[in-house]
């Protein structure tokens, strides 16, 4: 593709519904001028949305969907109205060729079975993953995935993850050999469940790729920048991500209430400001949205259905950065790589 | 038993050694005259360290054990050396009758099997189950079980972790009928494996029990102060539990980088030192020490191994509760009940 990807945008989804996808669609052209939109959804509400956004035109395109999918439709439900709604015609943008990735905010479920439906997994990969980038005190966010498209995992999942996930690493951050790592209840070799050890042993096992397998790693270590693929099946990595999230709320709300205590704390808490707005910054979901189905033949990036417009902006130049790059591409390739190493030593015995 | 309990505590086992313990030691019965003590390790060197420790006359007896358990055996290793190791000799006191309860900062492993071979299971147990009590916002602790004795669990093994929490919470918190959830990776009936959802269904039919089952938790819903017990697999378990602590290092290790980025910030840090305080004292894990090994004919409680004092005297406290309120009792007790209760419905249809 040339250097100017064309993003669809279920105009639709998310929580705060048209006005914050628009105003995010704004904030993304702002940073990148070399972007093209094509929004899908209830043609006039957009139309007129457009309307106050000046700076919008000539880059934007309307594509209307009569239909919306909620937040509580059931993903087999979902997909008998992919031809009528925004999710379903947005992803549909990108199997015509009409666009070269799609952004939505709405019911994860419901994306990610209409866009495997639609878009079909790459050759060699039995399902896709859903991968998002936390944030570490290393140099670099991490990559986790899956995060709960796939529930039970075999091993042969587990290593496609990983190289799906390496392949991710190295377009989104640059990375020429990611340190990749299983998520595990110990370092120890014989730590865990049999599919994560099978995992373990065939990775170790395929030398020269662009990736490097440093073993396992305890949900304890996850931040400290140690790893910068973390590869685990679809519940556990739900369960990891979901666990942290929440532990920083927690914190959060026990750090309001011990500066609300007393007088002093708060005179404190006004000093401290900047140091509290920091670490906001830092820990803030929106500095950090956009997840991505890995393993598809085309880009789905879903945003948080209660990101702001910072949050779907950055949803959007995750896609752009992956259309760019051809993520696709680069997973078939590494798959085939490593299918090749993993033949080798089992051929020699 | 009496209201006396005598507590069994492995002198040797913790990464601090022998001082720590015996600083818990003394702790625990400056907080608690009504417990004595059984000080299992090395007889010259606890005869030292006690000699400095005038309060404890009387109500402490050494019993010597030439070697000990290092964080590197292998359970495997570990069990054919019960009879030596100061681990075992603190187990078997407890088997022998010569303990109430048994406490050790040991390997983790090493003592899941050693206590598992040296007390069995409670009848109708399959497996023992590692618990212990995580902060909230609510209005007491949570129990949450298994946090790593077993990596894979069917339903079965789920409801029995379920019954025992629940025992659990009912002595330890004092609760009539705590609110039991499965850890899963949604609300809706669907969500989840097939061991979750059986777990779920057995647990819905199944009325008249000291507890009440309000279906599933999400990972970000943990210390909200939604549930009193939280169910999952040993391995889902230990992931979790690490995510939140690991979360918890990752968040405090953020505010003292932003507190030291400017003199302002430093200066609104002192401010609010008893705010910080605060929330250190809520979120030590030393305030929260104690796990306990339930489903065995004994009590078997894993203090940390990086414990200081206070989190050995908090581990000796649950020890002592546990033996006062004979918990193998009533988890017997609710066990048999619960399965009465299953039984019904099968025998209605």
């Amino acid at each position: 593709m040339s250097g100017t990807p064309r993003i669809a945008i279920d105009a639709m989804g998310g929580d705060d519904g048209l006005a914050v996808m628009i105003d995010g669609v704004a904030r993304a052209y702002a940073d990148d001028k070399d972007l093209r939109f094509l929004l899908v959804g209830e043609e006039s509400a957009i139309g007129a949305a457009l309307a106050t956004r000046p700076a919008l035109q000539g880059v934007v395109e309307i594509r209307h969907a009569a239909d919306v999918i909620a937040g509580s439709d059931k993903p087999s439900q979902a997909i008998r109205r992919a031809k009528t709604t925004s999710m379903g015609l947005t992803i549909d943008a990108v199997k015509s060729g009409a666009a070269d990735a799609a952004v939505s905010g709405g019911n994860t479920g419901a994306l990610m079975a209409m866009a495997k439906l639609a878009l079909r997994t790459l050759a060699g990969i039995d399902r896709p993953a859903l991968a998002a980038l936390l944030p570490t005190l290393g140099d670099n966010d991490l990559v986790m995935l899956d995060l709960g498209a796939n529930t039970e995992c075999d091993a042969n999942n587990l290593v496609e993850f990983a190289v799906m996930g390496a392949a991710y690493a190295r377009v989104v951050m640059g990375l020429a050999a990611p340190r990749v790592r299983l998520l595990n209840i110990g370092e120890e070799e014989l730590k865990g469940t049999d599919a994560v050890r099978d995992a373990a042993a065939r990775l170790r096992g395929a030398a020269d790729l662009p990736m490097r397998f440093d073993g396992y790693i305890e949900a304890d270590r996850l931040g400290r920048g140690e790893a910068d693929v973390i590869v685990s099946d679809g519940f556990t990595g739900n369960i990891a991500l979901k666990s942290v999230e929440g532990t920083a709320r927690f914190i959060t709300d026990l750090l309001r209430r011990a500066f609300t205590s007393s007088l002093r704390s708060k005179a404190g808490f006004v000093l401290s400001r900047p140091a509290f707005h920091m670490l906001k910054t830092h820990l803030d979901p929106n500095n950090h949205n956009g997840a991505v189905f890995l393993g598809l033949n085309g880009i789905v990036v879903k945003s948080h259905g209660s990101a702001d417009a910072g949050g779907v902006a950055n949803a959007i130049a995750v896609a752009a950065k992956l259309a760019r790059a051809g993520i696709a591409g680069r997973i078939a390739d590494d798959l085939e790589h490593f299918r090749a190493a993993d033949r080798a030593p089992a051929a020699a015995k």
